[in-house]
């Protein structure tokens, strides 16, 4: 009998929905547009419940060759209980005990971590960290989101928030941040940020990220200043990062890739510029190999592990 | 046959030697003053020697009562190789193969590691720490040493030179610091630092540590700024590391005592308000309960842990 495991990545923006073989080979695959469930939290759940089955049913599996169920979602999560404390970018979520309602709906054993974990995760195990034995992971995208990996293994902190790089303080007088800092490295960057803060030094209205990174590729000298602010930001973050973890391995993903090489080239000097000699010697700086399902590779695993482990951690 | 354990803590000031049982009980401690030895790394080296052959003389211990020999040094170690990479308060150790020259001249079995590593090693055998699953150690002096406790064991990342809280980047445009970089915790914080600002602004050429915490004492409005500034960037340097490893533990030690209390509740105050909510009511807070010799106490447990381990950690 074949088995499978199901795999989601609760998006702010979309929310991916796909089987993954016990080898990990992807089946099938589906998604959907989250923000049509923004107003109720209760629909969202149904939606990802409702198009799970019909994923399943189309593929002409039963429900007993679902081996288990993973989940990620873009946020903090009590992993142990499966709950969710809060999602910055998708409303009426606060508190909600995840695992609990979908393994009471689906009859399946679910797994809930943070996506970048997730994420990390996959890139231990099949891509950019394989080799790593430390291995710190970004996303740049709404916001910074960061996954760990330490000696060989997802670090999750002591309430399993760890890895909130997006939240490292840039700037003791710095603004408010959403999270109840300052000066937060997110306050900085962000495809929100960079964008109104483009938008009022170019005088453009309507300005899209995709026209900013045309005006930087014709050499547009403010383009080009925003975009170096931009990577500065993230390399100075993340220069504190690797003199306090001593990492092996930086691996980026998400929206950087709006401006092309410029971004990582330049965090990538930064870094070599400013972490001390011996730290910045040993990292080296990765884009994600395994591209935008990473979080879905990531869930599956996070399932098959956790269903073989007596412990799940 | 009783056995021992021999134990070392290189300071930029005072060199102590101790030697502990195999239980970790101090039987007999000496110490001298470091900076007489700053023109010549190999007469340090000869002093230690001899002072530790006196102590073990003294005490009729025989040579091969003594287990192993655990160093700790105020600066970056190959922990693996017994190398330093360089000491930042103790001149021409740069690159110095300290285990294969001690090993070769004492005929012990040496083990070198980071000083606060060594303190962090101690809180949570014996110490703050014991309870804890993920602390993080700090102390504060001439500089700012940090020291990682990852998942109950000690966390030297991938070249064995993580826990450098000191240079967290505060300020982008910052001074340079000593390490390189720009605006790192270190420039702000130690000491030296602390003091010439304050002579500065307070106008009192020959200003000691101890007077200005009186001045502080006594309410003097400019000895509260500056301590409230030396807090604040401390608290602000930890908020970062709060919110990216989620420990349940900060252990602060070191010269903080100058400014009584009053630093170490400033530095709890700007983590519970700046840092992420779920992370900042997961972490307590405490002072270093092993004190001065917490070192020694590290280098002996470093020794007689390794001794055991096959493959030393």
């Amino acid at each position: 009998m074949n088995r499978y495991l199901l795999s989601i990545d609760l998006g702010g923006t979309n929310t991916k929905i796909a089987l993954f073989n016990s080898k990990l080979s992807l089946k099938a695959k589906t998604s959907f547009f989250t923000k049509k469930f923004f107003s109720n939290r209760d629909k969202l759940l149904s939606e990802i419940i409702k198009r799970s089955f019909a994923l399943i049913d189309k593929n002409h599996i039963r429900h007993d060759q679902v081996l288990a169920m993973g989940i990620g979602v873009p946020g903090l999560v009590d992993f142990a209980k499966g709950k969710v404390y809060y999602l910055p970018n998708v409303p009426h979520w606060k508190n909600t005990p995840l695992k609990k309602v979908l393994e009471k709906r689906t009859r399946f054993k679910v797994f809930v971590d943070n996506d970048v974990n997730l994420m990390a995760l996959a890139e231990l195990r099949l891509g950019a960290a394989k080799k790593a034995k430390n291995a710190v992971c970004l996303t740049l995208g709404t916001g910074v989101g960061g996954g760990l990996i330490l000696n060989g293994q997802l670090f999750r902190g002591s309430s399993y928030c760890s890895g909130e790089i997006g939240h490292i303080p840039l700037n003791i007088w710095g603004n408010k941040c959403s999270c109840g800092g300052r000066g937060c490295l997110e306050t900085y960057v962000g495809n929100k940020i960079i964008l109104s803060d483009a938008k009022k030094k170019l005088k453009i209205k309507n300005l899209t990220l995709e026209r900013l990174s045309e005006l930087y590729k014709k050499k547009n000298r403010i383009a080009i200043k925003i975009y170096n602010n931009f990577a500065e930001n993230i390399g100075i973050a993340l220069v504190g990062v690797v003199n306090v973890l001593n990492p092996d391995a930086i691996i980026i993903g998400g929206g950087l890739s709006f401006a092309g090489d410029f971004v990582f080239k330049k965090i990538k000097q930064v870094i070599r510029m400013r972490a001390m000699p011996v730290q910045s010697s040993c990292v080296k700086i990765y884009k994600t190999s395994l591209g935008r399902d990473s979080g879905l590779i990531g869930a599956a695993i996070l399932a098959r592990d956790n269903l073989k482990a007596r412990n799940p951690h």
